[in-house]
């Protein structure tokens, strides 16, 4: 706990400040804690969560480079990748906008037209919102309700133990070459893996493979230790296309551009055969200790895995992430 | 419906056109309709509406003026009102906010606390949210999950008939003077006036008394007569104060000031003594024919109610809308 006049530094730190000021124990929240990706609705529907974000123009997207219909299907399908991370199945949405007054009204029709894409790509009904305008730039909230597939609990990011292995979905790095505008929501590979594994903690990927690792650690209390040779057997192309622009390694890019939206796994070493027969890749391991995460290299030598990645109010905390309108 | 090149104006028609896009017919939002104040989550969940409201400074709000707290507790409240007018009880919410980067995070903490009182007050749990920021002013959105007490259906916009009697729950206009920044959403007035009377359609009272009516009228399909006489005795005192200023009349500002958040309550005939009971103020009647409201004016003539308040796009279209940051 904070002292009270300590100045509050990044999102993580204001929400952990105002979960104290509310209140917000474990015993409000159930099983799913203060800073999951979902939020349970109430005790009385054990199996529903909700969740919202909200984009803003010249944050998460550039409504002067990018299309009005790729923006809303981006605003929907974070919304529907927090749903994936909780391995829940998304069902509803309601959508508020508050559209720059000089908006083309074929370009805010576009905007939710897109929203209705991705969420009808993934079985999710668009059934309300709230429209205004204003003199600021656009901002776009999605609300998703998602449900639990019959008899299952949601996946934390609490529940990692020493001995498990840290899987991938899919290949990271170099998203804003334009992957981050059409963001492919891991939904039904998480449904899959909740239905055949035994899922110990997940999360989906929006602030970086390092960062959003350290989220997981922090909620279950141990350390990890990733192998280079077993990420750098996960890098997507457009990683080694951008690392030829930046000058920084592929790699690097890999662990800290942000905006991927696969999905860190953690499972016990029992899942790892099955594991693999569903296409996911493993890059290393849960270790007791404090939540401290490090880099194997292959030489044998080993190095702390820096906690870098984009945070609102602290922008990027290191110079290779690749939020859009971020550089 | 209208033709594809057709300018789209206003909020309302805006909405309009994206039903017919999304295809979001009564078969898919069951008996509420959209543009209701709040919408089913899913048909699995009978009881359960949500709803969405995003408020921005220097259009809802005025941050130089107001204190954050009453900001938040605002954001909350127009949220709980949409949950009154549909005589549904507001179990929980979440909050996404993106705050102006140069936001003190202790007036960030008061938005939060705000919203946390509001929820409270009305037996709401806020469990979840988003936190963002950027150069822009702040925006802040609430969403709200309700349910209608057990047996109880929801009370849409869609259901007054000729012959039915218009109530109000309290007196009108002038809110600009304060009352809008800490407004009292009827939460426990409408689960009363469910439990005891048989309301055939409700709304409350964001854009004003006339707008709001022909929201119901609209959503009806049939007309409506108020009484000037009965409309004179729910006039606030501050829409007197506010009328020694403006030079219109008080009733002008009972009519069309925003913000009031009473309610608009449709009832039959039958239940008009236990209406007064609960303290309802009765002021006019339904009508056969097209959805267009008159004023019985007490020499015995009318005339057209106009069809004007505040609506996001076109802005107010009358000159004594209430809506801060609107004058």
């Amino acid at each position: 706990m904070s002292a009270p006049d300590e100045p509050i530094r990044g999102e993580r730190a204001l929400i952990a400040r105002l979960a104290e000021i509310l209140g917000l124990h474990e015993s409000v929240r159930g099983p799913v804690g203060f800073g999951d990706d979902m939020a349970p609705i109430d005790p009385s529907l054990p199996a529903w969560l909700w969740a919202c974000d909200q984009l803003s123009d010249g944050v998460d997207f550039e409504s002067a480079r990018h299309a009005w219909r790729d923006i809303g299907y981006k605003a929907m399908a974070v919304n529907l990748s927090d749903a994936a991370a909780m391995a829940a199945e998304p069902v509803a949405a309601l959508c508020a906008v508050t559209l720059h007054e000089q908006l083309d009204p074929a370009a805010a029709l576009e905007l939710l037209a897109g929203v209705h894409d991705a969420a009808r790509h993934f079985g999710c009904r668009l059934v309300g919102g709230d429209t205004n305008s204003w003199k600021a730039p656009t901002v776009i909230t999605v609300t998703l309700a998602a449900r639990c597939p019959a008899g299952a609990a949601p996946v934390t990011r609490a529940g990692a133990r020493p001995g498990d292995q840290v899987w991938l979905t899919g290949p990271l790095g170099g998203s804003i070459l334009g992957r981050h505008l059409h963001p492919q929501p891991r939904v039904r590979e998480a449904i899959e893996i909740a239905r055949r594994l035994h899922p110990h903690a997940m999360i989906d990927i929006s602030d970086g493979l390092a960062i959003d690792l350290y989220h997981i650690l922090d909620a279950s209390g141990c350390g990890a230790a990733l192998e280079q040779s077993r990420v750098e057997g996960v890098i997507h192309p457009d990683a080694h296309q951008l690392a030829a622009k930046t000058g920084r390694s592929p790699l690097e890019h890999a662990l800290f551009d942000g905006e991927d939206f696969e999905l860190i796994v953690v499972l016990p070493p029992d899942d790892a055969s099955e594991a693999e027969t569903l296409g996911l890749h493993r890059i290393g391991t849960i270790e007791p200790g404090p939540p401290q995460a490090r880099l194997l290299r292959p030489d044998g030598s080993d190095a702390p895995l820096p906690r870098r990645g984009w945070e609102h109010f602290r922008g990027p905390s290191g110079g290779s992430q690749a939020r859009s309108g971020g550089s």
